[in-house]
């Protein structure tokens, strides 16, 4: 069986692991990123990752960035956050220069997106639509084992408009999903709503389990006290859950998917959550004659679906079928 | 040169072309549809259409039709309005049978989609997004020259959601992009402003050009009006242009085509409209990084876009290259 070097580049960790055509890890190792020391020496970083973790069979490098790539040529078409000299950079060829290895890479959210079809809630689906539900909404859409990429690579899924009156997003955008029902935006609504009830708002669990402390009012906190039965709790969350399924049915009725995907932090919220999603997925959230032919599912893969995602890519550039 | 016969089944005609492979239309005929009769009597008649316009080069039949076909076997998967028995009808196998030719049949909002996209606003982008804004909103999207199906032939690109508390659409869902942005939506939205407005209703020219008959209040008689200059009519048409925005902008972002086409009686507005919703877009309706790659512009084809679709469609179903 032959394997390849998936890896992550994230702000504080390289993570790096050796997967199988089977789609399992063999083996992982990570190391620190020192973004500020520029991207030479990143790279520099994560080919010593990549001798680390390679073995025998290693045939190719995938490689999930956050910024975007060019996906056939493997140079960055826009900066990675907090890595000064990115734009521009030709990472995958330097890193083949480094390795002697073939590398391709994506942008995380994408390979995040193709882990979850290859290895994970998205299995064996024709069409899958993955939406990551944490500080934004991120996602990605997988056709037939391909990620789409648009023209210029930035399919920006968490910023359809939900509410053509809604709040300003930081893309810039009127009411965009993301704006609206991130994990962020679900504890920032819900922060607002204990504000706004006063004296009923310091009375509610949302209040009582961050000790009164209104930061620590994060989404969490909300699915903790709708599920302990608190009625602002219940009522910020149906707010919260009109939105994800306005959304997300938007999509579903322009995509017609086979499968959607919620990852992310708001997705551990678990039955909570899914329910009241799909109960307005099946009612006006979407057309129901695409709606029947789809599902709502929860990711599988946690944090390593972008680390599968990176090996599908890297299996595909290599040639190899899987 | 090889050509095609291109047929456009529409609710009270079938019309034909004969297309060739510079997506020139050599020929052209009608006849009457009578759908009444059943869906065979009406491929008798298609049949009949294309013994009178092909040609010694003809080798293939391109067909658009309401509902929804298989792309690959040309079976109907959902009932064409008002042809009795369509649903489950092997329509290109019974079409292939009568003439001889190779038949493959897409949703006529798809083949408008493909053919702007093959010879008249969109030829030469790689990712088209074609919305048609008429009574109300179809679309379709093709990428590298094949229309995106999804993964049962029906994506509804005009029942996104642009507004979580919007109006009832006739899909079912709440806030649907066509419920709010149509031709129709937007002659609605102004009758309804017409009538809230009062005496300064009555002196709008939204009244006056349509002698005081709301009824007769359509997009063309708005669009006229705020081309006179009334104010009125300008409020009513920036409120469209404000949904217009932002469920194309939504789409834009999602989707990162390299063009935007509209099409449809909406359209006709020229320059009133499309400079609105430009301006929309280029401010809060669209994520600037990828609207800076897109474009909107106006359809070419008119009525013969879903022909020439269809030529394309029969063109790539025969194998033959243009």
């Amino acid at each position: 069986m032959k394997d390849v070097v998936a890896i992550d580049l994230g702000g504080t960790n390289i993570r790096a692991a050796r997967v199988g055509q089977d789609g399992k890890i063999q083996a992982r190792d990570k190391i620190e990123t020192r973004a500020a020391e520029g991207f030479e020496k990143v790279v520099a970083r994560m080919a010593e990752l990549v001798g680390k973790v390679r073995g025998p069979e290693t045939c190719g490098i995938g490689l999930g960035t956050p910024g975007t790539p060019d996906p056939v040529s493997g140079v960055m078409h826009s900066a990675a956050v907090n890595i000064p000299d990115s734009a521009g950079f030709p990472l995958c060829p330097r890193l083949t220069e480094r390795t002697g290895l073939p590398a391709a890479a994506d942008n995380d959210a994408n390979l995040h997106a193709l882990g979850e079809s290859w290895q994970g809630a998205g299995r064996g689906e024709a069409v899958v639509l993955m939406l990551t539900l944490g500080t934004g909404i991120g996602g990605g859409l997988v056709i037939g084992g391909q990620v789409y990429h648009g023209v210029s690579n930035s399919t920006e899924i968490g910023h359809t408009c939900v509410d053509v009156n809604g709040r300003l997003c930081a893309c810039g955008c009127i009411g965009c999903f993301e704006a609206h029902a991130s994990a962020n935006a679900a504890a920032r609504d819900a922060r607002e709503a204990v504000l706004a009830a006063g004296k009923k708002g310091k009375e509610s669990l949302l209040y009582k389990k961050c000790g009164g402390d209104l930061e620590k009012l994060d989404a969490q906190v909300l699915c903790d006290a709708a599920r302990d039965g608190d009625t602002l709790a219940n009522l910020c969350l149906d707010r919260t859950c009109d939105y994800l399924a306005a959304g997300t049915g938007s999509l579903v009725n322009a995509l017609n998917p086979s499968c959607v995907i919620y990852g992310g932090g708001l997705a551990l919220a678990g039955a909570i959550l899914f329910d009241r999603v799909r109960a307005r997925l099946g009612k006006n959230r979407a057309y129901q004659p695409i709606w029947k032919v789809s599902k709502l599912v929860e990711a599988k893969l946690g944090d390593d679906a972008g680390l599968i995602g990176a090996a599908r890519l890297a299996f595909e550039k290599a040639g190899i079928k899987v």
